[in-house]
């Protein structure tokens, strides 16, 4: 089992306190010790840390936890590996550029090997793991249906959500998935997300002894929403996904619920 | 004008000395401070860094000065802006997979703006330099021409020669480019390179006081070939490239020479 970690706010918001609880999980308090990576967009653009050391002795996850990157969305991953030895091209979250955007993936879970046998057509994996083939075909569907970006966001909304339900078919399926603005976010067995907003007030980790007063750090103004695979503070109310739910977030704001299909 | 700064190794080599060097170039010696970014294959796997902020004073170009990640084949490039904003989706190097392989590159010099006019097929830019830009058309041609991998890499080695003439063609265009474990490197104004094997001896940066003696951290067996901008050190001897010359290395060593086809 790996753990997921998302992000979605209106301003540029760094993640340093979520990420210290994340890292802890990576061969500390979590057998999670096979690789972490991080994706932050600014813009357009998408800045990625990868790294296939366990992130609880990862000098980069450190440079992270304390070089505070501001971005409205973000992605992170750690990882215990089942498909796939550990290797770079094996670590989460992993990116294929569509549409002139660059897209990027994390999985939590495992998929039946007849996933394999699935056709890609655009994109084709680097590494060996369920999850980047699972990605390379969403990504090459998406392409399929929709050579340019839909006028209608709904009905890729819709789209994605099927694909999903497809995928969570052959097993476990937990996913983060971006373009830059939209947050696809989908359950298969465990995700949790909480929205943090005025008034704001004090988060404690639940991994390591460590608390911040979000009052302090943030504006009246200021809409973040953190996702995670099992809640990250002890003192806060997160909402649970149930099996199948997709939440789409923009700029923070939960936009679009959809339920299991089945 | 920007650096570039290349790297091939039979071994995993650090490139901490040399990047220490076109470091301080970044902002510091030179006038390149609209941001940089490093790539490095591990085996199949990318781990890439890009930071839209000057290098010299960047703490992400710190740890990787200190911090010894270790490849076969890497990519550097410090930028002055010339066409598109700075940005991070406009800091180099770029990539796209093609072939289940991640493909990296970074561009010195400048296009005619006629470039934005040539078709493009499978990869869009994601920002708005001219470097993407030819990047997707130069991959995307690649893979209209080789949709697999050829059996002969003479043949898609010749090929990419052609398509880096025809975008000389449109002014100056330095590149290097990989797929992991072949290093393309072509120059249309300024590029230097260097094999180091033994007996290796000491190297003194040209930008900065800093000497290593490689003898001490090397076994007589590793062959490290640096490819630069302009030479780094200021007591070896670097080869300079021609003008329409190509460059191929494989694990350092440099296998095939092509020349201008004009």
């Amino acid at each position: 089992m790996c753990e997921l970690l998302g992000m979605s706010a209106n301003v540029p918001t760094d993640i340093c306190f979520s990420f210290t609880g994340l890292m802890h999980r990576g061969g500390g308090t979590g057998p999670h010790k096979d690789g972490w990576g991080i994706a932050f967009y600014e813009g357009k653009g998408l800045r990625t840390f990868h790294d296939p050391a366990p992130s609880v002795d990862s000098k980069i996850a450190r440079l992270i936890a304390e070089y505070p990157i501001k971005s409205c969305t973000v992605i992170s991953h750690i990882r215990q590996a089942n498909v796939g030895n550990i290797s770079l091209e094996n670590t989460h979250p992993f990116s294929r550029e569509l549409w002139g955007r660059q897209w990027c993936f994390a999985h939590n879970g495992q998929l039946d090997p007849a996933l394999f046998s699935w056709p890609l057509n655009y994109y084709l994996p680097v590494g060996t793991t369920d999850s980047e083939f699972a990605f390379c075909w969403l990504l090459g569907e998406i392409r399929h249906h929709f050579p340019t970006p839909p006028q209608d966001m709904n009905r890729l909304i819709q789209f994605v959500h099927e694909r999903c339900e497809t995928l969570r078919s052959l097993g476990v399926f937990n996913m983060l998935l971006s373009e830059s603005t939209l947050l696809f976010t989908y359950c298969s067995s465990k995700l949790s997300w909480i929205t943090r907003r005025s008034p704001f007030g004090e988060a404690r980790l639940s991994d390591c002894e460590m608390a911040v007063n979000f009052e302090a750090v943030t504006t009246p103004n200021d809409i973040v929403t953190v996702i995670a695979t099992e809640p990250l503070t002890n003192n806060e109310n997160w909402n649970r996904y149930e099996t199948g739910e997709m939440v789409i977030f923009i700029e923070g704001i939960p936009v679009r619920h959809l339920h299991s299909l089945s």
